[in-house]
């Protein structure tokens, strides 16, 4: 149950954009465009492609976490009936799927390095031959001894899972300012450690492809994705095929939270299979792959050593953090890095020394999730500022205002502040909830908790980081928004109609998105890192203002008024100050093509000036120009007989600068506490020498309906002046405090400080339960 | 069986736009891009679109010529198991296609006019259903008196088709100079009249549609089109749905001809019966539907005086036409007025008088067919050039060499010529047959015949005429180009492609071509008028153009020179005149993207300047910038025991321009002389009483691969100054001549004047068979 949205507008001192007094379509709570689409079932996903002569394929994967592949034998497989194609990683030429670490195959030839590892895949005519194609396809192991525990996997006599001398794929380390004088100059040193487990995405919709190559040496790709670009390229990559010849199609997507981002299996055997056989072939993972062969969020031991001074003030902080990346390195160097910046993002740190592990483990492989490591972060750092708060008897808000960053500053990790409402989310939720009145004053069994949170808005890439936009005006005064962005449930389509329909002055009835389609629309980076509405809400303002100062030039012809003077409201383009002195949208567009015989298509793109390119080394770099930050209270209930945490209510405050479509902002929130919640006190991919015990969602639980609190989103904008009509990104910061904020309140409930995610009931019942990864740190 | 073509470049003082000495990828015999999708048979067609859910519609059409419809009852057809949907004219809202004549019904609701008229669709599970529907739908006519002959439809008391005080819909009348005192000034004045029967298109495609409206409002349809923006605009404006909620695609189609440039009944309907049930709905026509209600080629009757100085020397014309244009206008009124620009546009013409009538009969409707009555019009006028010549002892060379229009002229139709290899062409053909030699004087039954043709590079249309395109560029080097441009069968896809890879410097293999499919692709009118190179190949050289310059802007900061001393050739972009100071046009296109952030998408469009719409009264005005020019030479043998007449060889001269892909041309010559001879000699469309008789390739003949001759085309490029690469447009003018050539060829060998087309057997051996329609003139 969601409670009605409080929402104020603060321009923080951040420059207002010419901000009309009242916009027509923006910041208005308007109806996703999808909407009729999904709920009445219409909506296709890239499972439900289906074409003729389509073949179903499958993929083998190994049986055993680590070993040596002596030989594969598919000539039985080969002549079943009904089976078209057998491809193993001799038809993959060695190559690999990732062109930066360069450690894993498309598929196995030498080695598996995990229960799930690709080693063939078949394509068939049903599913059932295509699964009994799979069982004759003979592979000789030699087992390898293999290691699970990344703190077992990072001493010298481990076994190695790589060419490298140790199991260790990356180590960050960032120092600012000077950490030991620091410490020496804090009243109170706090050292505590934390750790986290394996959770996954757990999209509902599951990993699907369906490809098909023609005759003309067209690849075409139906695929569940959040960037049919990125996917567009690591196909012409992995296959040698030139871009302008692959299409990729991103369908409705049913979830992605990260682990649509990158190229599974699916999609290249798919593409592989269809080339060899010449049919179009699907294939969809089934749940129990989408536990074991797809990505998961990385199992995080953090050590925190935190050095104040008597009123809270932080003076210097150190972290040790170690990553269980699993068997190939896929985005590991990067998030381990990033860990760091989110350490440094939210509460201002003079001094800081950050080491980072990425360690290769023979446990499945890991990846992006909403919030890149920054909710398990979280947890652990506000986890400890409530240690010191309560500790110092200072208040949890008050601590956190104090520390909090504000605009101006520039992180440890060089990420430069502009529009901060952090301080106003953190009043807002403390007042909302009436915190004060109530911490440490509940009923037993009762408490409640803050934590804060802070995502960038957009990452810059190691090689590029832009989007861009087409706005094609058709003479009935319709427009088609053409756009590389992903909407893959979050609702981005809406907002970037939005964006265009302001900017030209047009209802959000006139504009039809096309989306995500790389034959359709021009280049994007996809979806990832809450970078949509910033980067392509900027692309598509540009396009619009493009095609609008077309129109315009036009316009003022015939209007005899100069272009500058000339405004689009409400399908009226007029002189500024005589609306009576204009013409209709749709007559401009008329006139443009039959006068003129100008074909209106407005241009845009955005690539975010004055960015870096992180760090190869530590990952530092101003990757981002704006950020969003939250702020969220918890209030719990526990049950001392069972354990069972109730969540009883979320408050959550959030500075996504303006808010493009505010009830879509909440849907953030709600989505992001649902998940948040989830993976607090529910989630955990429990495996066990590298094999997954509960790949299901009988046994892996997320939140029902049941399990959901009260929500009471709150809307604390401001105005990013980089942001299309002030706006940032929403993604993600949403997720970032939740898993924190309910620990803080079951320690206000019961006094006792839960150190490791997921928080179990027998964790509660047990209440002595330790770290059992204490000695390492 | 064609002979190797000869080609020879004339610069004929046209300007030569910065040509290079040599050109990499244009002026060359290349490979069709769609060749291996078609010859493989992989290439879908319309008809090939097959959609889960998918309903075949059928249309009712009228059992009479001429009735009033008293009522429609579709109760019974609408109680069938398996019938989804039976629409009639009640459910269009009482809508016309035709938005400029506004003469007919979307389905009939008052009356029906010709034995085919569309009154009522239905959509069911399965053709079988659907055609048993049909049946069950009940119609009252009230029979009405109907009129089949132009001549008695003209007269005052003959049944009035429409609400029209006489059926006459259209009359032209242009006059030019005196013609009266032209006569006077004249030696010798010649009256001749000439009637041509109706043909048909004859494309091998039926005409297809599958039409897919789906929840979020958006209507998908993949028609057998000559131009899907047309289509989308007609389905907007019909069906009242926005123009950014429709995408039109364009699948490969198996030739136009002209037949397939409008909106049929199948397209209309599918599409409404897809709104009315939710689910995809395909039409396709079978085959006697491609007979009595697509369109057909305008009926001519024709009398042209002439009055010549004793030399040849054209002093005065007068011609007078009538044009059966059966039930509706549609293309009628600018035909037929186009028919007075198709006389003066060969030979020059001091004083012309023009009366052309476009009249209502109950025949089926006729439309725009290759050439726009070209063809038999010039069959007339240029039958009547030889008898002019004979009359005079001229050689029929010389008399039109004497004749021939010029760069510089205008016509009496105001077209301003301009590039003009029209006495070339005449040379050429009379050279390489050694006509002199053989004209009048090849053994009994032999003949030899000479006939000349013109037609635009596109016509400026009434609302407007233009073309866009969109280059975008990747990062391996490959580029996408988008253009609304329709290839339907003419091969035009390969020449936009070669157009685009000569601009950017780069190999056919770099460039994909996406076109034709409204959602993809900028807007283009597509394909009639011979226009698509002209008007399509300059948007899209200016495209490339605009990303080659955005290119250049980027790598003349790398390379440290001005932009506008860079080149771009063979994928190597240099400082001219220092190839090995440069870099790969893919590292460039890299450059850009991951140095500036820029994605370059190139944007160009055309609009052909100074051209002006065509006057709605007698349709005169300068509508294109260039025109194409030939000559035949067609050599015959006449079985005098059958009247069978045998084209040997027909040596076809003609000027394009520059010819972007001879081999293409000369595919355009060949297929034209197929037409041209089926038109001339086979072909008639028998009706009686408004019923086709013959509605079956079994009975209407095309040529077969034994009836054809030894082709021997020629090229007789010139450069035109205002077409890309020097182009201009091939598909049209290369039939205008043949069937003239060919029945000047069989007086040559039998000494009777054929006046009226196709030219029978039975008229051979006949001889003496005259026109009917003489008195009326």
């Amino acid at each position: 149950m969601v409670l009605g949205g409080l929402r104020f507008l603060k321009g923080r001192g951040d420059s207002i954009l010419n901000k009309p007094e009242t916009y027509s379509v923006i910041g208005k709570s308007i109806p996703r465009v999808d909407g009729v689409a999904k709920a009445t079932g219409q909506a296709k996903f890239a499972g439900d492609i289906s074409l003729p002569g389509m073949l179903i394929g499958k993929v083998l994967r190994s049986k055993y976490a680590h070993a040596k592949i002596l030989h594969v034998d598919v000539s039985r497989a080969r002549k079943i009936k009904g089976v078209k194609a057998v491809i193993t990683g001799e038809d993959t030429a060695g190559k690999t799927w990732d062109l930066l670490n360069r450690d894993v195959l498309l598929l196995a030839m030498d080695k598996v390095r995990y229960l799930g590892d690709e080693i063939a895949a078949v394509a068939a005519v049903d599913e059932d031959t295509a699964n009994e194609a799979l069982e004759l396809i003979e592979v000789d192991y030699e087992v390898l001894p293999a290691v699970f525990d990344p703190i077992e996997a990072m001493k010298p006599g481990a076994p190695r899972i790589h060419d490298l001398p140790l199991n260790i794929l990356k180590k960050v380390l960032v120092n600012h300012g000077d950490v030991e004088k620091g410490f020496e100059a804090s009243d109170h040193i706090f050292e505590d450690k934390f750790a986290t487990r394996s959770v996954i995405h757990a999209s509902i919709e599951a990993h699907a492809c369906v490809a098909s190559y023609d005759s003309s040496k067209k690849l075409t790709v139906w695929a569940s994705t959040q960037g049919p670009f990125g996917r567009r390229n690591q196909l012409s990559l992995t296959l040698d095929i030139p871009t302008n010849n692959i299409r990729v199609i991103k369908p409705h997507v049913g979830g992605g939270f990260g682990g649509k981002n990158e190229m599974l299996a699916n999609d290249f055997c798919a593409a592989l299979l269809s080339m060899k056989t010449g049919r179009p072939v699907k294939i969809v993972y089934d749940r129990e792959e989408e536990f074991i062969c797809t990505r998961r969020r990385h199992p995080l031991i953090i050590h925190i050593k935190t050095g104040v001074k008597k009123d809270g003030t932080i003076v210097a902080k150190q972290c040790k953090l170690i990553a269980d990346s699993g068997a190939y390195a896929n985005r590991s160097p990067r998030i381990v890095a990033m860990c760091g910046a989110w350490m440094t993002l939210q509460y201002r740190i003079p001094n800081w020394r950050y080491e980072g592990y990425a360690v290769y483990t023979n446990n499945s492989v890991t990846g992006a999730q909403r919030g890149w490591a920054a909710p398990t972060v979280r947890f652990a750092d506000d986890s400890q500022m409530d240690i010191i708060a309560t500790a110092l008897g200072i208040d949890p808000v008050e601590i956190r205002l104090k520390n909090a960053v504000r605009r101006g500053d520039t992180t440890p990790n060089r990420f430069k502040i502009t529009s901060c409402g952090l301080s106003d989310c953190i009043k807002a939720v403390a007042e909302r909830t009436k915190f004060k009145e109530k911490w440490g004053k509940l009923p037993p069994y009762r408490g409640i908790g803050i934590a804060c949170g802070a995502y960038p808005s957009g990452m810059r890439d190691l090689s590029q980081d832009a989007a861009s936009a087409v706005v094609q005006l058709f003479e009935d005064g319709t427009v088609n928004l053409l756009t590389g962005a992903s909407d893959i449930g979050q609702g981005s389509d809406t907002v970037l109609c939005q964006i265009a329909a302001e900017e030209l002055g047009l209802g959000l009835e006139d504009i039809r998105i096309t989306a995500a389609d790389t034959d359709l629309v021009p280049f994007d980076l996809g979806t990832y890192a809450s970078r949509v509405t910033f980067f392509s809400g900027n692309a598509i303002r540009a396009a619009a203002q493009d095609a609008k100062r077309q129109l315009f030039e036009v316009v003022s012809e015939l209007l005899e008024a100069n272009v500058e003077d000339l405004q689009s409201r409400d399908r009226w383009i007029s002189v500024k100050g005589s609306p009576e002195k204009g013409m209709s949208f749709a007559e401009a567009v008329k006139a443009a093509l039959y006068k003129k015989g100008l074909i209106i298509i407005g241009r845009g793109y955005y690539h975010a000036p004055d960015v870096e390119p992180p760090s190869l080394e530590d990952g530092r770099a101003n990757i981002s120009l704006a950020h969003s930050f939250a702020a969220q209270v918890a209030e719990v209930e526990v049950d001392p007989l069972t354990g069972q945490v109730k969540v009883l209510k979320v408050t959550a405050a959030h500075d996504c600068g303006h808010a493009i479509n505010p009830a879509g902002v909440e849907g953030q929130i709600e989505g992001s506490i649902s998940q948040g919640l989830g993976q607090c006190l529910l989630e955990e991919l429990v495996i066990s020498e590298g094999k997954m015990l509960n790949p299901s969602f009988l046994m892996y639980k997320i939140p029902l309906a049941s399990n959901m609190p009260l929500m009471d989103p709150i809307l604390v904008e401001t105005e990013e002046a980089e942001g299309p009509f002030g706006a940032k990104g929403v993604g993600e910061s949403t997720q970032v405090p939740t898993a924190a904020a309910i620990a803080n309140a079951i320690y206000d409930a019961i006094g006792v400080r839960m150190r490791e995610l997921p928080i179990t009931p027998l964790m509660i019942l047990s209440q002595k339960r330790v770290l059992n990864k204490e000695k390492a740190l």
